[in-house]
C-alpha cells in the first residue's frame, strides 16, 4: 500500500484540536503537522494542547509557508476562522503549494454566497494547481442544507421547506458565547447586533444558496432576524453564569422568498442550558411538496463532534475530486470512513475509472 | 437551449405509469416513447392507461429494438421488473443503442450483491458504449441505505446501525399483495416462503452491501427472517379483504454480522391497514456511534411517489455521470429538479469542468 495520507491541520481551537485527535487515530492517515495563528502556541507540542497526557512529537508552527515546505502534506484541514475573506489567504497559500483543502469556515460551505469574486479566484487557483477545495461542517454544510437537498430528491414538486435546529451551547467556550450575546442584557444584545459584536448563526445565506442552486429555484431576497432569548431562570456553564432577565442565547431565523412567497424557512435558536426552561433540542426538516417529507431527531446532532468527523471523513473524497472549488452538494454523499483511509481513496478512484 | 432530453419509459405498471405522468409535466424533457412487456398493451395510447382523459399521442410499443431505432432516446427509465437477471436483457439492449439508463429494479440498486457477474458485464458494456447506468428507488436506493450512509458521514466511529421502515401497502395492487402473502392463512404463508411465491421485501442484501461498501466494513453473513403479520381485525383494501387469523403482511428483517456481532439491522414490516391495529407507520434510522445519530419521520415516506420522483430527478445526474455502472452512493446527492431539466444538465457539466 502507498504511504499514509499526510494531513496538515490549521487551527488549534476546539475544532482544530478535535480534528487533530481524530486524525491521530485514523489508519492510513499521518497527522503531518499543525499550524496555529496564535503566536504563543508556536513551538508547543500538540499532545497536551488536545488533551493528551503525552507529547506526540508534533510541534505547532506559526509559519504556514515554512511548514508546507517542510512537511509537504497531501491535504489540509482549515479550522481557523468563519469568513471567506478571512480564510482566503491561508487557502491560497495551501493551494499554491499543491495541497488539497477542506475548510470548516462557515462561509466556505457555499463561498459564492458571501464572496463571489474571492470564490471565483479560489476556484481558478485550485484548477491551475490541480487541487480540490471543499467547505464543509455540520451547519452550514449538512443539517440545514445537504440533508434538505437529499430529502428533496424524492419530491416531484415542492411548495416550501422548513428546517429547524434547536441546540445547546453549554459546552462551548467564551468566543461562541460572545458571538451569541450570552450573558448580556437585552439592551446590550440589541446594541451588539447593531455594532456586529453579536452575530448569531453564520451560515443561513450559505445554506439557502446551496439549496436553491440544487433545486433550480431563483429567489428574490433573504430576510434574517436575530432575537434575544431572555432567560427566566438561572443558567450556568463552566464559562458563564446568567441570571433571570439576561440573554441566554440568540434565536436566529432566515426566510427566503420566491415570487413573493416564503419558500425556505431556517430556524436556529442557540442558547445555553435550554432544558432548564423545558426546551427540547433537536433537528427537524419538513418539506411541503409531492410527497410531503418530514424527518426529525432529538436531541440535536452534536455540532462540534459531527463537524470534526465530517471534515475527516471527506478527506478521500476531496483527494479524488476534480480540481477546483466544490460544495457538499456536488460531491457524492459523505460516509463514515471506518477503515484505512487509503482504501477509500483507491475505491473512489476505481469508481471514476472506466474501461 | 438544446433540444429536450428524450426519455423512453420501460413498463406500464404502477411505477412506469407514475414516471410517465411526471415526465409529461417536466420542462426540458420529452417523453419520447413507452415500451411494455405485456403484448396486449402494444398499440394503445399512453394517455388513458396512465389515468389521463385524453390521448397523448404516445403509442405503447412491445418491440424494444424497433422503438429504440425509431425514437433514439437519450436516456431510458426501466420499471419492468425486480431482479438483475430479469432486467439485464433490456438493459443490454438499451446500452448497445447508446442510451443511458436508470433502473428501479430493486436488485439494480446494488446489482453486485445478487449478480456480480452480470453486474461486471453491464459495467463493461456501459463503459464500451460510453453510457451511465444507475439503479435507484426509495428502498433499496434511499431510505434504508443512502440516507444511512449520509448520516454515517458525521460519525467518527460506528458500533451498530438500525433502520426501520414500517409502511402501509393498502394502495398497492394484486402483485404486491401476493408477494407479501396478504390474504393467506399462516400455514399457506409458510408454504409460500418455502416455494418462493411469498418473498417479502426485495432489497435488504442490496442495502446492506451498499452500506458496508461505503463504510469499509467487511461482514461475515446476512440473516434474513420473514414472519407473517396475522391480523386480529378485519382489514380491507380495494384489492383484498382479510379476516382475523389471516395474513395482513410480512415482517421482514435482515441482520448483518461483523466479527460475530450484529452491526446492521434492517426492519421492514409491510402490511395493509396497519392503523386498524394501532400500528404507526414511519421511517427511523439509528446509528450507535460517535456521535449517536437518530432521525425519524411518520408516516412513512410514500414509496411509489418517491420512487417515481427519484428516478426522474436523477436524469440529469446520470446524463452527466462517467460511463459505467453507478450506485446512488457514488453520485452526488439527489435533488428535486424544479426547473428545466436541461439547465440541470448544463450546471452539472459546469461543476465537473475545470480550467
Amino acid at each position: 500500500m502507498h504511504d499514509c495520507i499526510r494531513v496538515l491541520v490549521l487551527g488549534t481551537g476546539q475544532m482544530g484540536s478535535g480534528i487533530a485527535r481524530l486524525l491521530l487515530e485514523k489508519p492510513g492517515i499521518e497527522l503531518a503537522g499543525v499550524y496555529a495563528r496564535r503566536k504563543e502556541r508556536s513551538g508547543l507540542d500538540l499532545g497536551p494542547l488536545i488533551g493528551l497526557d503525552i507529547a506526540v512529537g508534533i510541534v505547532i508552527s506559526n509559519d504556514l509557508d515554512a511548514t508546507l515546505e517542510k512537511i509537504r502534506p497531501d491535504i489540509a484541514i482549515q479550522a481557523t476562522c468563519s469568513r471567506v475573506a478571512d480564510a482566503a489567504g491561508e487557502l491560497s497559500t495551501l493551494i499554491r503549494h499543491g495541497v488539497h483543502v477542506i475548510s470548516i469556515a462557515e462561509e466556505m460551505a457555499y463561498p459564492a454566497a458571501s464572496s463571489p469574486a474571492i470564490s471565483e479566484q479560489l476556484h481558478r487557483l485550485a484548477c491551475a494547481h490541480r487541487v480540490a477545495l471543499l467547505g464543509t461542517g455540520i451547519n452550514p454544510g449538512f443539517i440545514l442544507d445537504l440533508l434538505v437537498i437529499m430529502l428533496s430528491g424524492i419530491c416531484s414538486d415542492i411548495q416550501s421547506i422548513t428546517a429547524r435546529r434547536v441546540n445547546d451551547l453549554s459546552s462551548y467556550g467564551p468566543t461562541v458565547m460572545a458571538s451569541q450575546g450570552i450573558g448580556l442584557s437585552p439592551e446590550a444584545f440589541q446594541k451588539g447586533l447593531e455594532n456586529k459584536t453579536v452575530v448569531g448563526h453564520i451560515g443561513f445565506v450559505q445554506s439557502i444558496h446551496m439549496i436553491t442552486a440544487a433545486l433550480g429555484w431563483e429567489i428574490e431576497r433573504i430576510e434574517e432576524k436575530q432575537e434575544a432569548i431572555v432567560t427566566h431562570v438561572r443558567r450556568q456553564t463552566p464559562f458563564v453564569s446568567i441570571e433571570p432577565g439576561q440573554v441566554a442565547g440568540c434565536n436566529h431565523t432566515a426566510v427566503a422568498y420566491r415570487k413573493g412567497k416564503a419558500v425556505i424557512t431556517l430556524i436556529h435558536p442557540q442558547q445555553i442550558c435550554p432544558s432548564l426552561e423545558g426546551i427540547e433540542t433537536g433537528d427537524t426538516i419538513e418539506i411541503e411538496g409531492t410527497p410531503n417529507v418530514s424527518l426529525s431527531g432529538a436531541p440535536e446532532i452534536p455540532g462540534g463532534q459531527a463537524t470534526c468527523a465530517l471534515a475527516v471523513n471527506m478527506i478521500p473524497r476531496v483527494l479524488t475530486a476534480s480540481p477546483g472549488l466544490h460544495t457538499m452538494a456536488d460531491l457524492p454523499v459523505p460516509a463514515a470512513m471506518l477503515g484505512d483511509a487509503r482504501l477509500f481513496v483507491n475505491r473512489y478512484k476505481r469508481e471514476q475509472m472506466y474501461d
